[in-house]
């Protein structure tokens, strides 16, 4: 089963809600007109990223009946497509680092991120939640956000429940890197991609905020661990490919390895990995 | 501490094990000339890599009192160096896809490949060794071979167990990729590297064997995951550059983030990477 992907690299603005949804709506509706079924949009879409302290982002964060949920389940369901977004989520006292999958039939699932990044330790609650796993109306997906994919045992784990594409809406600061290479962060996704044969569709953000520049970086991934479409970095853009699911359950290789089953559990215990 | 580190990306032939270790000399001569205190061998450097059957490369496979590790730790005291090779090991019924750690002290240590590429698994045993990680006159070193830098969790198990540069004798066969893509296994390597600041040195191989052809992609990596040294893709090459052992020991990359200490293991217990 093939599906149509996009990931929307788009500006925000911190604290602009109003424009940040208007800027979600106009590129999902860009995607679903150019055929796209499931639609990743950044990390924290709703409220932008570089807050000055937890008081001004428990002013952005909004609870799961929110606006930006409610926003992104009526475009859902007005084009039929399946939407994984970040928000800040608000829950009693706590604030999370958050994704909601929304698909035609309305809020499917949130995961909060397990793996929070540099001054979100300052701000944000860190979640407990294991990579999100589910079945929407367009495929199994999985959801981690951003830093968490930078971590193998996430995206592993994402895999051997069974995720046939994993959505990681990301802000990826833009950083020094050599010229020529891809950044870090990106190299890492393709590793776990397809270290798993699980393809991966990351979404990234533009807009300086508060003199923070982000890569913009989005990038969909093959089975083989391959780009099948990235983004010009740095430049607003939607971005699409038809991705094959199947492909996510043939972790075999050759005739004599499988990705999953080569792993050597038994010798895994033995170090210090879960120590 | 910093050590100029190469990988001799030199053409093997399969049986031609005196012609193997001529080429493993000249190449390990040209290294100390050019400074390097330590260098890394390819994948099964004594014997080449296409064996027609376990029969053929029984004739090939050397005990660890062989003429190869002879010949290598006889390099490494005359150029006051530390080798990393690859071969293949006899040990009582079992053969082995083995790589050898030898100083100006001698034979330091051998670690036996766990994950087995391909028809390996047809000709070889499997190793049941963790990461090989050891002290040596050039600092402390881990070894593995080829595919095993293909699990995350053996790269991470290495970094834990306190490796400063992962050393990794390799045989990457030739595969289609698309124009402009470095190899999968190269992107592995970046990404692992990085992932864990631990630096890499990665010694590929060239020369056609039974029609076999190899990527010819040695590289050496620094603790961000970024190439310091590439050798031409397909071409006989001795890659080299200084290695800062010291990196590896600060796995803090900014005020909130340690790429070890950030590994959520209260959340991976509930997962299923070790089932």
């Amino acid at each position: 089963m093939s599906i149509r992907v996009a990931c929307a690299q788009i500006p925000l603005s911190i604290g602009d809600t109003a424009g940040n949804r208007t800027a979600a709506r106009i590129a999902v509706e860009q995607a679903a007109r150019d055929g796209a079924q499931l639609v990743v949009l950044p990390e924290l879409a709703s409220s932008g990223y570089v807050f000055a302290d937890r008081a001004e982002l428990a002013t952005l964060a909004e609870t799961r009946d929110g606006p930006a949920i409610a926003e992104w389940a009526n475009l859902a369901e007005a084009f039929g497509l399946t939407i994984v977004a970040g928000f800040p989520e608000a829950a009693g006292d706590a604030i999370y680092n958050s994704a909601a999958v929304v698909d035609p039939t309305g809020l499917r699932g949130v995961y909060r991120k397990a793996h929070l990044w540099d001054s979100e330790n300052a701000v944000f609650d860190r979640g407990d939640d294991l990579p999100l796993v589910l079945d929407t109306a367009h495929g199994r997906i999985g959801v981690m956000i951003c830093y968490d994919i930078e971590f193998p045992e996430w995206v592993r784990a994402a895999a051997l429940s069974g995720a046939d594409l994993l959505c990681a809406p990301v802000n990826w600061p833009l950083l020094p890197r050599p010229e020529g290479e891809r950044p870090a962060e990106m190299v890492r996704a393709l590793a776990g991609a397809g270290m798993n044969r699980m393809p991966m569709a990351v979404c990234d953000r533009v807009g300086v905020e508060r003199d923070q520049d982000w890569v913009g970086g989005s990038v969909i991934i093959d089975a083989d661990g391959y780009p099948m479409a990235m983004a010009e970095f740095g430049k607003a853009d939607v971005i699409a490919a038809d991705v094959d699911l199947a492909e996510s359950r043939v972790k075999r290789i050759n005739a004599h390895n499988d990705v999953h089953a080569d792993r050597r559990v038994d010798l895994y215990r033995r170090t210090a990995l879960l120590d």
